[in-house]
């Protein structure tokens, strides 16, 4: 039944639950062989004294998780507020097609506002299905800004670079 | 004298100069109109109880501000760890082609290694000749990554829909 499904933030026994979710985006996304994460990772740094993301579930009620998103705050001096990042964004196949995408998201837009963040942004792969749905949420493809990131071997020759 | 500039966190003082900086930087990148954040909204956000982000400055010695980066922590479950997102950076173009870029950039990149962040990213408008700086510094366009945003309005409307 979709209106016993709830929307609530999760707890350090969602971990197990909310890892497979992750992993099914990873698997959609086509990208398992660059999830590094682990489930230690997820709950040492969402769970513990100083959480580094915010997560919400959808709970069948019955204890299976059918859905989660995966949230921290930053900071635009064009906005002049924090702004929210989802860094993932996942409803398992079998629980499409039943809102519970917009209920998560909208959940995570009224928690936004609430705290003054002025935007939400978030990453989409360029053949990813899933830009639909983020259009009828309401997002908007920001065309010209292009993504650029340096991390492993690359970043920490930058940080040697100081010279 | 180049060698006289040193890369220092940003104190309240700063505040009027990097905003100067941040504005250069709308000017340069055609989007002054998209400016909405003001001094008063660095200063708050940056410089209270709770500092929304980071900020560093190329300083010349004598009071003057030729650069900055404004900077704060996300996360990634990819990653497995909390990353570093880059809103803004800047050299005055008085003051480009003397390295203060990679300065500024390294620092940031050393910091986030030794906070444990696992990679840093940015977005660049698609015609900025900065991309090039930034393939110097080590950093890789993520071709397929596309960005998506939601706010004012927009933003409201998803809030209110979680139905």
């Amino acid at each position: 039944m979709t209106d016993t499904i709830i929307i609530r933030r999760a707890t350090p026994e969602d971990v197990p639950q909310v890892y497979t979710l992750v992993r099914g985006l990873a698997e959609y996304v086509k990208e398992t062989h660059l999830l590094k994460g682990t489930e230690e990772d997820l709950l040492r740094d969402g769970f513990g004294d100083q959480p580094r993301f915010r997560c919400l579930v959808a709970d069948d009620g019955a204890g299976t998780l059918l859905g989660t998103v995966i949230y921290s705050a930053n900071y635009s001096t064009w906005v002049g507020r924090s702004t929210c990042y989802i860094d993932d964004f996942f409803v398992s196949d079998k629980a499409r097609g039943k809102g519970l995408g917009r209920r998560l998201m909208a959940t995570v837009a009224a928690e936004a506002l609430a705290e003054g963040h002025g935007r939400i942004s978030l990453t989409v792969l360029d053949w990813n299905p899933a830009r639909e749905a983020y259009h009828n949420l309401g997002f908007e493809h920001e065309e010209s800004s292009l993504r650029y990131t340096v991390s492993g071997e690359a970043l920490s020759k930058l940080a040697a670079s100081a010279g």
